[in-house]
């Protein structure tokens, strides 16, 4: 048995190690286009903030997979699938290789989407994708007072706050009608923009970007009615799916211009599987092909294709697309539908808001913590939860359960919590939402 | 309709609120012996610490109950379930009253154990369960150098600490062979007791207190083979219910002599609901009776039979005892079954134990949290989890979700999670610990 994957991060490397545990006797090798090991792009904006203090930290270096062939610095170039093999080139030597493989994963991930707008290509427009993105952007720091962040997703409010946080002065703008636009519904992102902005740093929605202006480097960012003058760009407004070599091979796309996959994440071709970013997943509320592009989905991907092609039988079931980000100081998380979401989705949904503090009025250093929960109108069957701060991220977690179990908002009203006064209150604010969401009835 | 309730802690309270809200007509009368509204005994220890400045912050003030009537200082003292009302004394004026009622809810909470040792009713022997019990040893912390804290429950480890904190020599001594003993299993009990040691408290397990010695007021506690001499004793050996008024009803008690209740909180008497710490409730899993004793039970029971008094129809299915604590600074939390308790329940259980990082190991502060999860062995059906570090509470909160569903290990590691550098790892502790379980198959 020789399983190839091809794609060395989140998902290949998850798959790898679990198509090791699972198979010990099978050949397993690993093919990557860049020269280093797994990094974890999630923590870049971290650098630039000077949270953590390397880029090398980023990067994987425990040699975690024993009896694993990892080829390094090797790009895979076209897959020949009548006879199973994958034509790879060696970037060093330029020496160009075939590898056969039974089953071959596809982990070849995203690229970061840069727009064709006048001025893409001038100096200190950047992108933050790669530990080289990190390199340019810090050795660009000292020499900038002032930086444009575009796109107002995750990556960008993060890296919007990690600039402020070192001294630049920094506009984040956003294309759509409110920052974390995926995440969020716009009351609630009207909370985190206001964070944003007390935290020093200029928030413009609803406007898109024309054009970059300078003379070699960027100088300014034109928007509609205004000229943004700044010292570096960075561009976060997503990813693309790197779907060549499937494109070529012949495989499937889905509706999402992603590789189409079945429940067990084969493509169209079954001894070939796709996970990751470039792979499609399907959402587990409308059972619709969506791309899920996280870190956590090529994750648990990447467990269920290594399975899968090491002689296993598992099901990748769909996605709630749980997402937690920092947006100045505040820990903003979301999980399944927005009502946003939902309404374009054609489900008839009710929400309900409520403030509460993460402990009880008495105890020193309760902080207020805001919970929206989406459901259903009819039947109350939960859709999404949006949660601002401290403790956001496990509460998204554990409404992720409460949606994959179709719970309704009264089951959800009447379940066990913990309490104790410097943990958390007597009433806990989930069921505070859920009692909310009963009154929308 | 003329709803009377007993008793104004959580459950009373919750209990009143809710019926208020469910019937707008109802009149609703609160009968309480205390002369002060509802206050919060769990937060009792962080007042003994210092942690939370004063006893009266404890206490509600605010006026949340709009037209329902509240009677402090007045005792309950019989039910006539013929007439269909309750005698009370006014403990000030001394006169008594029938109030007449159509429904009844008995929540008259519980009391501090006191064991009938000799030297129990010394001075300086105090419980912690009321605001006076409170008053009583803060006013006894001047003139003290050392404490014994008897039982290491949730109360008994958080007083141990408050005690240390206020900078005395503290013993704690447990009978069972492990602090938290209903909470946690040996080998996560013992990484407790280790945090509790390094804080400064000496902990004896395995040992009953067999005398209290002193003139007036305490001097020593003898165990077997040591007297430890002391200056204060806190009884914290858990509550006996309260159920005099119920028993001299007539109404029936359970197996656990709390109060017999359906699956609507209903006694044997149609009329009459019990809730709270007097009640009877039922372990989701094993479905057997069991004490609860949390107030989070209190409240969850306060507001079903809070509606079915007030004409609706709640079930009130169940607990999973989830429980959080703090000892010597470490977030200790668990929900469902331990190894112990499914083995003396007769389920054939596994178990699986992990220590993972809170933070990616790369970023400044991560922080290791332990997970013990249990299963049962065939179909690894979850039952239980323990928990130690920040986020415990959360974590156990999620579990009883999954518990509730009846989730199994393989499918709880399959589940959506939220993922960012400053908040969490890419790959989820709890997802680590249910992988940890199927390789126990």
């Amino acid at each position: 048995m020789r399983i190839v994957i091809v794609g060395f991060q989140s998902a290949g490397l998850t798959a790898a190690a679990t198509a090791r545990l699972y198979n010990r006797e099978a050949k397993i090798t690993v093919i990557e286009r860049r020269s280093y090991a797994t990094y974890h792009p999630c923590g870049l904006p971290f650098v630039i903030g000077g949270e953590v203090p390397e880029l090398r930290d980023l990067v994987e270096t425990a040699p975690r997979l024993q009896g694993i062939d990892v080829r390094l610095g090797v790009e895979a170039k076209a897959i020949n699938v009548k006879e199973k093999t994958v034509e790879v080139l060696d970037l060093k030597t330029l020496q160009v290789e075939k590898i056969p493989y039974d089953k071959l994963i596809l982990a070849t991930g995203s690229v970061a989407l840069r727009p064709p707008i006048p001025g893409i290509n001038l100096g200190n427009v950047f992108s933050l994708r790669t530990i080289e993105d990190g390199e340019k952007i810090l050795s660009a720091l000292p020499n900038s007072r002032k930086a444009v962040v575009v796109g107002a997703g995750p990556i960008g409010v993060e890296t919007a706050s990690a600039l402020k946080e070192r001294g630049l002065d920094v506009v984040l703008i956003e294309m759509m009608p409110n920052v974390l636009p995926g995440m969020l519904d716009p009351d609630m992102a009207g909370i985190v923009a206001e964070r944003l902005v007390k935290s020093g740093v200029r928030v413009i929605c609803s406007k898109a970007v024309k054009e970059l202006r300078g003379v070699e480097r960027v100088s300014s960012v034109v928007l509609e009615g205004e000229e943004i003058p700044t010292d570096l760009v960075v561009m976060a407004i997503g990813v693309k799916p790197d779907v060549e070599l499937a494109v070529r091979a012949g495989l499937a796309l889905g509706p999402t211009k992603t590789i189409a996959v079945d429940d067990h994440l084969r493509t169209s071709n079954p001894d070939i599987f796709a996970i990751g970013d470039c792979a499609e997943a399907r959402c587990l509320i409308t059972k619709r092909p969506v791309r899920s592009q996280l870190a956590t989905t090529a994750i648990r991907m990447g467990r269920v294709a290594g399975i899968n092609a090491a002689g296993g039988d598992e099901i990748f079931d769909g996605v709630l697309n749980a997402v937690v980000t920092i947006a100045g100081g505040l820990e903003v998380a979301s999980v399944g539908l927005t009502a946003t979401v939902a309404g374009e989705a054609g489900i008839e949904a009710v929400s309900a808001r409520v403030r509460c503090l993460n402990k009880p009025h008495y105890f020193p250093g309760a902080e207020p913590v805001m919970i929206k929960l989406v459901a259903e109108r009819k039947g109350q069957r939960l859709l999404g939860g949006q949660f601002l701060g401290t403790g956001a991220a496990e509460r998204a977690n554990r409404l992720a359960l409460a949606i994959r179990k179709e719970m309704t908002a009264k089951e959800f009203s009447k379940v066990d919590y913990c309490y104790a006064p410097p943990v958390s209150d007597s009433i806990d604010p989930m069921v505070v939402a859920a009692e909310a969401l009963l009154r929308r009835r």
